[in-house]
């Protein structure tokens, strides 16, 4: 059991760096099992769903995981606005700078590959940025219910994000990064 | 010689349109093959390099062409950068949703299956990126060399737009690029 729950995980964990490197259609059930170690019964017993199936779990770990993260963030930099949008476009380019810059957000890579064809998944992933802009916008105007302004501002700063992350990956460079967070915080905020 | 010439025309529009639908890697050779109706030999004929040349071409033909419609953009709205993002943003949600949310930017989409690891590609991605946000800051501060500053924002512009495609393609809705809209303007450009 322990040993069956150990190679859950692993699939989890090879088939998110996989799909956020090179994306979904690139990567095949092959090099998720060779990179977890899982023979290919175990992860049927799983997965019976197969990488559609995973594609979700994974997408709803990383989704949670990140909200966790942006609210743990906020926390840091509670009453400073500023601070925390800055500190959030700090974080992401580091994330991508440590890996080379060639791992991306796993929403928007499902999101370019699946939706909104895949319906199930684009539902899922609708749920995910609700989750992260909800997440921000609290940052952004805390206690209470955020306002629509609020609301807004936190999807065009996750827009942003992604974006910069897309540029990132071709110029190589933290540049998107710098110039998305000085944009963001030129109304001080 | 004409019908061959058409061939490879075709062939770059349906690698273009698959593309940016669903995918480099999710779109195979024979399905550009069966859209674009051209038989296999002619494909190789024209594409010696295959899939991995389509893409350089359609790359090619896709930034420059894009990069034309910026500069007429910035044309129409010459002494007016805020009504030249406003026209960028809505432009680029209208094309969305006249496809269903289904089209992304092809740049985008290979810059997060191909870069930084395909170095070819990340190249003349940021060659296409650069050309782009030349465009975009000589419609902001137009005349001579843009400044710093101009470019820095020109770069926030594009990620904006291309993060907001990503969250439109989720939501299926205009509102991410109503909310980028909303934030690049704040400052009044």
């Amino acid at each position: 059991m322990a040993r069956s729950t150990e190679a859950r995980r692993k699939a989890l964990e090879s088939a998110e760096r996989l799909f956020r490197a090179q994306g979904y259609a690139a990567t095949g059930l092959a090099q998720i099992l060779a990179e977890s170690g899982a023979p290919k019964g175990s992860f049927y017993f799983h997965f019976p769903g197969g990488k559609e199936q995973l594609a979700r779990e994974v997408l709803a770990a990383y989704g949670a995981r990140t909200e966790a993260w942006l609210r743990g963030l906020a926390e840091k930099h509670t009453g400073d606005p500023a601070g925390f949008v800055r500190a959030l476009c700090r974080a992401t380019a580091r994330e991508m700078q440590t890996a080379d810059w060639a791992t991306g957000c796993l929403a928007q890579t499902l999101a370019l590959e699946l939706a909104p064809a895949h319906g199930e998944i684009a539902d899922a992933l609708a749920v995910v940025f609700a989750g992260w802009s909800a997440a921000i916008a609290a940052a952004i105007e805390p206690g209470g219910r955020p306002s629509a302004a609020a609301r807004r501002r936190a999807m065009a700063v996750i827009a942003a994000l992604e974006g910069a992350r897309t540029l990132a990956r071709a110029t190589r460079s933290a540049m998107p990064f710098d110039a998305i967070a000085e944009e963001l915080l030129s109304r001080g905020a």
